[in-house]
């Protein structure tokens, strides 16, 4: 079950002006679940993405970045849930396009100016002809105030549906940012993650959006994993309508842009947030905190080690205070030169290790009061300088293995 | 339960002239377990060994390393189960020493030339009394033929015991290699693996005898993954007693040489494929050959991907054909220049993938049916150059959860 997360109460995600959401059950996924998403942009709308390393990207992925670098820009994105066009080749492609052909019909626009996104199952046909038949269906229901549906529409393994809204003053003008994610297994996002889409009203010049979705996903989504699996459709995407009443923002030294930076970098880190405590079969939303570091690298590559080990992820599941797996992970991370002798390990605020050792403080009891707690916090000082750096991830458990031996199923 | 694997035989372990073993229930582990191990070695034998490379290695193996770049030689081993004396600081350190030097007291040597080794729980005290006491039961039952004894002795989650012996011919003269392992868990080894100790009556110069077991642990330890944690305990010995009637061994260039080497990289190899198949909660034993690589470490990056990978690991428990997860962690390997156009992924003869995605030849049920099978090879060629690496691994089940949920109770 989903760790401290509730799915976001009736109009708590704020419609963004300049922007339609219409959904749709096209069969793709189970009977009675929507699984297509169009959301429709206003002509004026600016738009930035960052996608997945994976050397397999999915077809939608190579289609969405041609369609950006074309420079004819975004009338509409096209989402759909149970199948990721991923692994298929040609095939794929002339899939994607397709897709992106049939929306630009439906909505008068180019195809180039279509972006599409899949997740779902990897390596199998994309079921065309159902999209294009649910595409009027989410075509007609097209409306600013339909966030959550949208939310709902792009989850697989999710159990709750994520959206984080927020409202910001720009030069006496109120802003509204509205972000949704899905994603809860194959998470350890390269760039960004498993589809996650956030909107502003504001007014912001293109590179200087590219420029805030790569701070936001490096800030987020580029610090969470729930099983160290990179997925081959991930995707975070910003779009910046220009429809509220704040001026335009140009530039990027100013008040507004780091105004507007910090918000929707809020907005970003709440849905990683929430990928992660909805992590498939997680019961514990874990932080992981390394400081001290010579360089940020070393910090996340320890981080990352602890994050991603499966020894330290069941002892967490069991609520077994058996930490030493995480002296071994950390050992193993590969900083090369790292003298265990100067670190120091924290389990919220309990010291557990110091001098390459337990701590002569640490008792048995303490590290079982924070292990049962839900929210927990790995602290790891490493005493060679002063960078940091911050993951976020969740416990492995039975559910785990059991969601995804029967994921096709 | 164990893939394809049996314990060895009464008499399958030959014992190895020259080298004596002795085990104690010293109540280190659970009452009525034996957990205390001591091998005498002749005066004459070499002993060379590879390390964990984990920068909280374990207090025995800073001592071991000392006591053998110390050049005294070496006059026995003593290893513990139950408690691995890692992350435990000077304490550790000086429980490792007197360990050492009260089994150089029973057997009169120097405490240098006493190799101290420890496997199971992290960062709790060694039990040195325990241990102490538990000495005189060892050296009392010192016997040659007492391989199997001593494989059960050094077992931790470990259900079978893990022990091969082989014989080869050098200069008409019969050579015995025994060897024996253990390891389940915290498996992913760098350098070496959870205590292995492979022991030959052949005489071999010291220098010669390290460049061996570098080689045998390359090919064996150094190629398998159970979870992707690297140990702080791992350790590899090679031991030459120097008994046999055949001729020493003093250079590398020749057929002795290479006969042994063989002999013993064989036996490392069936070793390390015995961790695997009896990995934590394994039901699946798998070999991930990637061949058509433009260097062997990138080979070696896109098969532990794959190996590592959560998602590929539970498809395989479920004998699920969800081979799209298989491109998705090639994908995501790190091979930043990978055109996976070229890419062929065949499982056992079965193709799989190609052009980007899946085989127009392809059917489910041959999937299926390789799927089903405990033993099974993920083939991946790159088409990219003539280099190889092959790794083994085991699937991830509801067991891995339950033994390491529940590993300290």
């Amino acid at each position: 079950m989903p760790v401290n997360l509730q799915p976001p109460a009736a109009g708590a995600l704020l419609p963004v002006h300049g922007m339609l959401l219409g959904t749709a059950e096209a069969s793709i996924k189970k009977p009675g679940r929507k699984d297509l998403l169009v959301m429709q942009l206003d002509s004026q709308a600016a738009v930035a993405g960052v996608f997945t390393q994976n050397r397999f990207c999915a077809a939608p992925v190579t289609v969405a970045r041609e369609h950006l670098a074309s420079g004819k820009g975004v009338c509409a994105l096209v989402i759909n849930t149970g199948n990721a066009n991923a692994g298929t080749g040609e095939q794929g492609m002339a899939a994607a396009r397709a897709t992106c052909a049939e929306v630009a019909a439906l909505l008068d626009c180019e195809a180039e100016q279509v972006l599409p996104f899949s997740t779902g199952v990897i390596m199998e046909a994309l079921p065309l002809a159902r999209i294009i038949a649910g595409l009027p269906m989410c075509i007609s229901g097209l409306r600013e105030d339909n966030w959550l549906d949208a939310a709902h529409a792009i989850m697989t393994t999710d159990i709750v549906a994520k959206g984080v809204s927020r409202q910001i003053t720009l030069a006496g003008k109120t802003v509204t940012i509205t972000g949704i994610a899905k994603g809860s297994g194959m998470i350890h996002p390269n760039m960004a993650t498993m589809l996650g889409y956030i909107a502003t009203d504001a007014a912001v010049a293109q590179p200087l959006l590219q420029q805030m979705v790569k701070h936001a996903s490096d800030a987020s989504f580029n610090c969470i994993t729930v099983d160290g699996d990179t997925s081959t459709n991930d995707a975070l995407m910003l779009i910046a309508t220009g429809k509220s009443d704040a001026p335009a923002i140009t530039e990027a030294q100013g008040a507004a842009f780091d105004k507007l930076q910090e918000a929707v970098t809020e907005v970003a880190i709440l849905l990683a947030q929430a990928i992660v405590r909805d992590g498939e079969g997680a019961t514990k939303f874990i932080t992981i905190g390394v400081e001290g570091g010579a360089s940020a690298a070393e910090c996340r590559q320890i981080a990352y080690a602890v994050a991603r080990s499966p020894l330290v992820k069941t002892a967490f599941f069991a609520s077994d205070p058996n930490l030493g797996r995480i002296l071994a992970a950390i050992g193993y991370a590969g900083v090369q030169d790292l003298d265990v002798q100067h670190l120091k390990l924290y389990l919220d605020d309990v010291l557990v290790a110091e001098h390459g050792g337990r701590a002569a403080s640490y008792r048995e009891e303490d590290g079982q009061r924070v292990m049962r707690q839900s929210d927990i916090t790995i602290r790891v000082v490493l005493g060679r300088g002063a960078a940091a750096a911050r993951v976020w991830t969740c416990d492995f458990s039975y559910d785990y293995v059991k969601i995804n031996a029967s994921y096709r199923s």
